[in-house]
């Protein structure tokens, strides 16, 4: 499970409590429900960390949902490793493409698996949740209403060269303030270890040297390293990069190799 | 499992752990561990909005307990839906409230069915965690204490009107910031989506229009709901409308149909 | 499962579907992903307060991981009580100590046991969580690596006598922002209930009841009391005492008996 209702509020229990009540042997994880508020490609991104390390078969149900009640579909994507659950808002795109092989898309209309009364602001429990419930419990696709051809993708920074430079931009800040890009392992090939490359950031620029780990430089000295999920991260050793250099999410990143 | 402890203490944990040693195959599912310290009205709405939505049978164990160690009862309540385990001091009754059927009250006084040790200040941990875990390996209630006849009823705030109006107040803020009001969908039954109502928050008037969802109006704009959990809400489309109107818990609204 | 992680990013989540990718019936249970970024002093502490609790032969894994990719060891303790998990950098220690029986110690350096591929930065996922698994699995300590003779011990403050005061620290402010010290119930035995101490932390001195249970003095008033890990705690009803005293953890804290 993924959202951004935070762990205050019943939403996240409500939906689990609605699991279990079709699924009583749901094993239910959850991966993150502090994705910022309507943040959809924080919640793409974190899905896409997470998904490729469940085992096969997981049925994942993502609700990041700024236009909950309008006109958007409530969709589910079947592919080679997962099942993903939720509305055709960009949310679960990033991890589906990730996925090796894309094997169908529903539409969700049937409402006999949806919960009897339907919100329209909670489509998270009264939608999402059971129908999770009953592809856990192995009802078909084909019950959950028609195959559709083609899902909404994020518009998700791709790389570009200009001038000599990669240009892409910061997709996520964790929680240390490592500053996530997306810039890719391939991407950034032709580095090796142990060189330094210039990361402009916004305005400023920096010369940092390419880690293998955070704790190759000095406590509280910057660097730029592929991190665990094969993006480049700028961070600084101990401390919190993003605050450090004033950054955000969205901001643009260009390298250079000096 | 609802409490007031957050999420960063050992307390919750050793909750669970208390549990699992008594009954190995219970599913624990967390329903809010982030109520305000000591606010017994937010922990009761809470568990009231969740509640509805678990298998018939679950054992609710709710712990927001400024009173622990001193003379308030731990006690059991036995619905027709479920069993709830905490302090009698309000913030189970809410929940046990709406469900059909209350079928008994019993207070909590055998002390083969509590931790060996009872400390003063953990009551969560030494009585609630056991006796949750003995009732869901189904022990009977007439095991953990003699039957009593009623509950502390925590006074939540009841709707009232006068001159043309309906009194009431904000009785919860969620993580979104959406104003919730103890006015319930029966309350304004008279009115019909699309309206446009007067609400006063605190000293503030607005005129809002009662929508059937948040993207009902523009971004940013305000609107007054009917909220997934049947009370009216007031919200701001994508944003913050407790920030934007500077609401608290306990503020007192007032409702005029124009 | 406890750690830095916190719980927006999908750090948890990813340790959490390794392992239930290796070990399908794990039954997780998180302590805390709350602790403050490398404060392993933080995570030392709430590991022991929650392990006791646990059922007996409790796999515990935890990564509060400053030294992440470098030379610490990964280590797994077996004790009479449980098996922990974790790098060798004291975080596992305080809660191994406390255990009766120490049985071995263990470096993790089969890699068959690991991940396929292992990051430099996140061996949470990619070492500790699989040997956490295996070890749920039933496999052999022998299987993960050498026997080792001894771990590092942290530097977790003692409490020693001075000028006829006892002189300890503080090592833990709770959510509730009671200030725990590292003086045991031992530490004080002479002192009975009701009886006032002078307690200086930091350069503040103040007289304070010891007291059985918060609600021993009235609200907002400061007091002492073993709270329900067996140390002594300096707290406000219904309040906040380490934002009113200004009290950090490592501030020093001296005893008096009056």
């Amino acid at each position: 499970m993924l959202s951004d209702f935070g762990s205050k509020d019943p939403y996240v229990a409500e939906m689990k409590a609605v699991i279990l009540s079709i699924s009583p042997d749901a094993k239910i994880v959850d991966i993150s429900h502090e994705v910022e508020k309507f943040d959809i490609r924080t919640g793409a991104y974190i899905l896409a960390c997470a998904a490729p390390y469940f085992p096969k078969g997981t049925v994942h149900v993502a609700v990041v949902d700024p236009g909950v009640g309008t006109g958007r579909q409530p969709i589910i994507i079947q592919t080679g490793a997962a099942c993903y659950v939720g509305p055709d808002n960009g949310v679960l795109a990033l991890a589906a493409k990730n996925d090796e092989c894309l094997e169908s898309i529903h539409k969700i209309t049937n409402r006999n698996l949806m919960l009897p009364n339907v919100s329209s602001t909670f489509h998270g429990r009264d939608i999402f949740a059971p129908v999770a419930a009953h592809l856990a419990n192995g009802t078909s696709l084909t019950q959950f209403g028609p195959e559709i051809s083609k899902i909404k993708i994020p518009r998700f920074a791709s790389v570009t060269e200009k001038q000599r430079a990669l240009v892409g931009e910061v997709i996520y800040i964790d929680e240390f303030g490592n500053i996530v890009t997306n810039f890719q392992e391939k991407d950034i090939k032709t580095m090796s270890a142990g060189r330094t490359i210039s990361v402009r950031i916004g305005n400023d620029q920096h010369a940092l040297k390419l880690c293998r780990t955070y704790a190759d430089v000095s406590p509280h000295e910057p660097l730029a390293l592929i991190g665990s999920h094969n993006f480049l991260e700028v961070s600084i050793n101990q401390g919190n990069a993003a605050e450090a250099f004033g950054t955000r999410k969205g901001d643009k990143v260009e390298i250079r190799f000096s």
